[in-house]
């Protein structure tokens, strides 16, 4: 039996903090046909707030410190002004919206990161996925909208990397789905030339990502999100694409052949 | 044939903003079996915020005016922070809740308010609760829990009153389900003397209402609550319970009469 398709799409920073971008893309994303899901990061709200309100944020490698301040603030922003804006933005197209976050229904089950030598504070890494809560919001009509929070078993929320939200999705329903895995960023794909936009590479086998790394294709903060991908196709998912949000209508309702397509 | 049971609980800012409160009552509503929904007020946390970023919040007859960065605010702690605690609280009592407003799923329709003299803002009066998708999370095993927004049929969130959503939502699933709605507030029931918590009134019939406002039994900030109450009887909801948030285990699973209980 063939399962049925499932489209799942993240978008960053580059998208949420831009209200005109992020109109555009949730005009494609609505144009979606069948089950889908968004994933949405946190962007530099969170941050902005923060600082209105007299703390500063901290980051180490990229990975916001997340005391028990900043883990109001997340929760606020990211479960609440991000994720209810963007589920009002679907309403008003007439897509059936449930904005929630993996502590919702107790969806994404996670832990307090644990590392040698830095306390990350209240940041989530990833356990288990429960499809099964999915697949009944799916079959009730809604789009579930994710912000990047989870729960631990004790029902503490974490702030939870939103990329790292996507691919644990994508991984787990692939059980149940077909998943088209859409990762969204701000280049049009993997760039053979970092300086010139449309020099995105069309396909890439994940055998071959080692060398690319090797040859310096795949640089800096490229290296973990590619790995992410990498992981979610070993995982199971048939095929990640890596592309611009505004790309996304073209390559899945008109399968143009734009950004970069990896697959096993 | 038989309609199912559903217990339907509203709790404010007496529960909201006081943790260990909050924390037994969760402990409480968590006990109650069968279909439940929980909807929470905004208590004083959305004032707070608003001040330590600067911003003076304005009341007006007990509402408070929505400006656009107001709105930003109420939508983050109603929607994000005290929405997402109350579900990662329940979650970590296995009782599976799932954080929503009325903007998800468009499950609350409303407009902006229409007043001759103020403008409130967005502050959202209720059109219309669609029942067939509050069912669909039921049957899907959720136990939704509501934060005071709502959207418009152009998706704009609106800010709306907790109560008023608690009746709207008992008046509309009255047609499914035998509805036990709960109305937590700071009180055990309708005193006849104020000074004596023990007072309450154990029973009221709403046709009584008139006189018990015309003698001074009803005054003040209770007279609209009372006839949400009166109003949601009038719409078909079975009873209402107008009690302590402590008392509502003893209540609902003991079948104590515990508060003052509204009948046709």
């Amino acid at each position: 039996m063939n399962k049925p398709k499932l489209t799942i799409v993240k978008i960053g920073g580059n998208i949420v903090d831009f209200p005109t971008a992020l109109n555009q893309f949730l005009n494609d994303f609505h144009l979606i046909e069948g089950n889908k899901i968004l994933v949405h990061g946190g962007g530099k709200i969170a941050s902005e707030l923060s600082k209105s309100m007299g703390i500063e944020p901290i980051m180490i490698e990229g990975r916001r410190v997340t005391d028990s301040e900043t883990l109001k603030i997340v929760t606020m922003v990211y479960g609440g002004l991000i994720n209810k804006n963007i589920t009002a933005q679907l309403q008003a197209l007439q897509t059936n919206a449930i904005g929630i976050t993996g502590a919702d229904g107790k969806i994404i089950l996670s832990h307090k990161r644990k590392h040698p030598s830095i306390d990350f504070g209240y940041v989530g890494d990833i356990d288990k996925v429960d499809n099964t809560k999915i697949i009944a919001l799916l079959n009730a009509g809604f789009v579930p909208i994710f912000a990047p929070l989870t729960i631990d078993i004790n029902g503490q929320i974490l702030n939870t990397n939103a990329d790292t939200i996507a691919s644990s999705l994508a991984i787990a329903l692939s059980q149940d789905f077909q998943v088209q895995f859409v990762y969204c960023f701000e280049k049009k794909g993997l760039l053979k030339n970092i300086h010139d936009e449309n020099s995105f590479i069309p396909h890439i086998q994940i055998g071959q990502i080692q060398n690319l790394i090797n040859e310096g294709t795949i640089v800096a903060g490229m290296i973990p999100k590619v790995h992410n991908i990498e992981l979610a196709i070993q995982k199971g998912v048939q095929q990640v694409r890596l592309c611009h949000a505004s790309d996304i209508f073209q390559i899945i309702q008109n399968h143009q052949p734009l950004g970069t397509l990896f697959t096993i």
